[in-house]
């Protein structure tokens, strides 16, 4: 594990949302939501009457690493207690109930969530118990309604991950509003002509072992190989590999083939 | 729970992908990605080399109920056999190395992954292990890096949570893209034991001729090569055409070499 086990320094420029869990039940699973909440760059953790108690050291050896959300979290009696300070609060569930609440994704939420941290204005992501989920009348003190696309057919996610998803929308606004993007670790295509150099040598060779046969069709053969290749978009680097691989897989053979002519002419 | 027990019907309209588990160790993790594949749709499961073994009990417990893709989970010795007949695999990691694979985003592995699927093509999700990630040399056997934008201060996100990122972008890709309709004039790309068949051919002939070296470079040597080519795509007809290239390449070599080896014998 390399992972650093202090909190990362806040983002000024940002008032990040804090995860509010309602009546959890499972220790694990409250150790699962700070290792997602440090994956994704969130630190704020509230609790609402957590049934086992708390602390509890579950939740810490669930956590890889990722105390400090667990050290950091506060306790609450209701959830009312838990949103009094916030601006807005995005309440998750599975299955929307009856209310004239805007049923947003998770997507949409993240983007919302991240306008309202820009102006530092703070804001909850609310999740609510394993089994239970949240009772109507908490989802009433919410905003919005955050509905993750399950398939029906099978819709029981886990708590951890309902949160998963949630952050990972959010850290994707953070990254890069609204896409992020990755610096690419790859060379860039090598320039065609040295391409068509590696083509011109290989089909040189090709043409001495006799492999363009019947002679009528070589051009189609030499079209379809360059496709292929074409495809691949080498680095100049490649292109030089490819040129070694086949002066490598030719090596000795024109002796060989020189012989094999001389022995025709006995 | 009021979740059904059974496996939703298939799409006609769609060839998902399927989940690979590269040495996963903890059944419970198991259990947690078949649960998350129920909740976003897909069924199918491989796992090479379980480290425990399998069956595992612990995975039917930990799944709430999605015990389908377990029960028809495959065991494979290797990655290159779990992916045998695959079209185009996708290699999720947090760290991605040198390597000359496109690294995506969840989204943007998501939405190719989509495009291929809609034209009945079957590709793979490989995941690696817990701790220990992918080893490079699968990778390489691989068309593309995915990898999830965690925050650089702790990049620890949990196997199942990591499945659950990428299978919500899948998810959401159902949802909401049209159908596909692709008017493909290119063949499908050749089942990726093929393409390995090539690749042994190719170095097999790459090794007698020398062009391993020095030898302590040979893995990282094969491995570029690999990358570069699996690029391409390769239909099986161009995988037919470049073993015919190999052999066409090294005709007569083998008596070269064995006459120049006997001459350094003189």
């Amino acid at each position: 594990m390399k992972d650093k086990r202090s909190a990362p320094p806040l983002d000024p420029n940002l008032t990040a949302p804090c995860v509010i869990l309602d009546k959890p039940q499972l220790a694990d699973n409250i150790g699962s939501v700070a290792r997602v909440m440090a994956n994704f760059g969130l630190q704020e953790l509230r609790l609402v009457a957590p049934r086992d108690g708390w602390p509890q050291d579950r939740a810490w050896a669930t956590s890889s690493g990722a105390n400090w959300p667990l050290d950091e979290a506060r306790v609450f009696d209701t959830v009312a207690d838990a949103v009094a300070d916030l601006k807005t609060v995005y309440a998750t569930t599975a299955r929307p109930r009856e209310t004239q609440l805007p049923i947003l994704t998770p997507r949409q939420a993240a983007a919302d969530a991240y306008g309202w941290a820009g102006q530092h204005l703070k804001t909850g992501l609310l999740f609510g118990a394993e089994r239970a989920g949240l009772e109507t009348s908490d989802i009433a003190l919410t905003q919005a309604i955050v509905t993750i696309p399950v398939d029906p057919h099978f819709q029981s996610l886990n708590l951890a991950q309902a949160v998963n998803i949630v952050l990972y929308e959010w850290r994707l606004q953070v990254m890069d509003a609204p896409n992020p993007t990755f610096t690419q670790n790859m060379d860039g295509p090598a320039d065609l002509d040295l391409v068509h150099g590696l083509y011109g040598h290989l089909e040189d060779e090709l043409e001495k072992s006799g492999f363009f046969f019947p002679p009528e069709k070589k051009e189609s053969m030499v079209r379809n190989l360059r496709v292929a290749l074409g495809r691949a978009h080498f680095t100049a680097q490649e292109v030089r590999t490819f040129r070694g691989v086949v002066t490598a897989l030719t090596r000795g053979r024109g002796r060989v083939l020189a012989k094999l002519a001389g022995k025709d002419e006995d």
